[in-house]
């Protein structure tokens, strides 16, 4: 079969668990991109790689109190003005790699984005610990899922294979933070840039050069 | 005399003429806050001694290769969105000790902000070396000036002194980039951010807390 046109590629909403900033963005992509009649990707994967390839071994929002004093108040602002829940998680950055294992492992299933909004609702706004499989495997079964299955799934060899491919694609895109949405190799670096991601999707060009 | 309502602290725009989001920034906050009703106050500063308190000795751009490849595209594409002309400077960052002293030296007179401007433009549409008195003479002198006094204020001991007590006071109100407007004592990074300071000015609200 042949059509008239190539298949474009959707938007890929690149993503980490422990982001606050991942949390806001995530909360609202799918609507937006609906809203836009953008497809969207969900593109899970970890930062820490990254951060530890520019020497940080914590978030820079740890590393730099003046930038994780004004973070949490800004998403404490976001959080208002969006309508999303908030509370001070416990522990901050958590470890996501098994939450980010099953979002991988999950590509492709319709619930894909419950199980994302559902992950950084138990992070962000019920202070759960996101880093233990009772946790998740309580978010999967909370959609109906055989978390059992879903876990050895998300820990079999090939699907860690495939986030550490997938946390390696991003740094090779120029990918530093989350969340990041990429548009034809284009990078816009934050939850309050999706838009422009929609518009460079649907042709909207702007550049000085 | 007494007034039936004590005044309204204006929102201060915080600016370091090195920086590039301060760049896009500045060339439009006269305007947007005169479109919202919003009397605001140019606050230059120094963001070197706030870097170097966080470990710094340059640029973050440069620090970090990833977030500066990411920047400068995206000024690229910021400026052709708002309409702005850019040139890739040849040299990042430029000292801007003395463009900030004039500034400071500046406060409340009617030109400022097209200074301001005019420095702006020098330093990343014109790839005019703004570090050197030449230039900033020049620009003084573009808008009737004089040149010579106006740089003998600025060095004047008094002046050096004011500008880094403003940098000070920046870094104690938690700023630590530029652009950030200061609403209330909230704190709004980046120049993506005016709305939502000038929102805040007028009183609008958003918190979880």
């Amino acid at each position: 079969m042949t059509t008239g046109r190539a298949a474009r590629a959707p938007m890929r909403f690149w993503f980490e668990f422990a982001s606050t900033y991942s949390y806001v963005g995530a909360l609202r992509v799918e609507s937006v991109a609906a809203a836009h009649g953008v497809p969207f990707e969900w593109k899970p994967f970890l930062l820490g790689p990254i951060f530890q390839r520019q020497g940080w071994t914590d978030s820079p929002f740890n590393l730099y109190p003046a930038r994780g004093r004004y973070m949490w108040r800004d998403i404490e602002r976001l959080c208002g003005k969006l309508g999303l829940p908030f509370r001070w998680p416990s522990a901050f950055p958590r470890h996501t790699v098994l939450a980010a294992r099953v979002a991988c492992a999950a590509a492709g299933e319709p619930w894909l984005g419950d199980y994302v909004r559902a992950v950084f609702r138990a992070n962000f706004a019920e202070d759960r610990d996101i880093s233990s499989a009772g946790v998740i495997g309580d978010v999967l079964a909370g959609l109906g899922r055989d978390a059992r299955t879903m876990l050895e799934r998300a820990t079999a060899q090939e699907n860690k294979d495939r986030l550490r491919r997938e946390t390696e694609t991003a740094w090779e895109r120029g990918i530093f933070g989350a969340p990041t949405a990429e548009v034809d190799g284009e990078l816009f670096w934050g939850g309050d840039r999706l838009e422009d991601a929609l518009a460079w999707w649907k042709g909207e060009r702007w550049s000085t050069r």
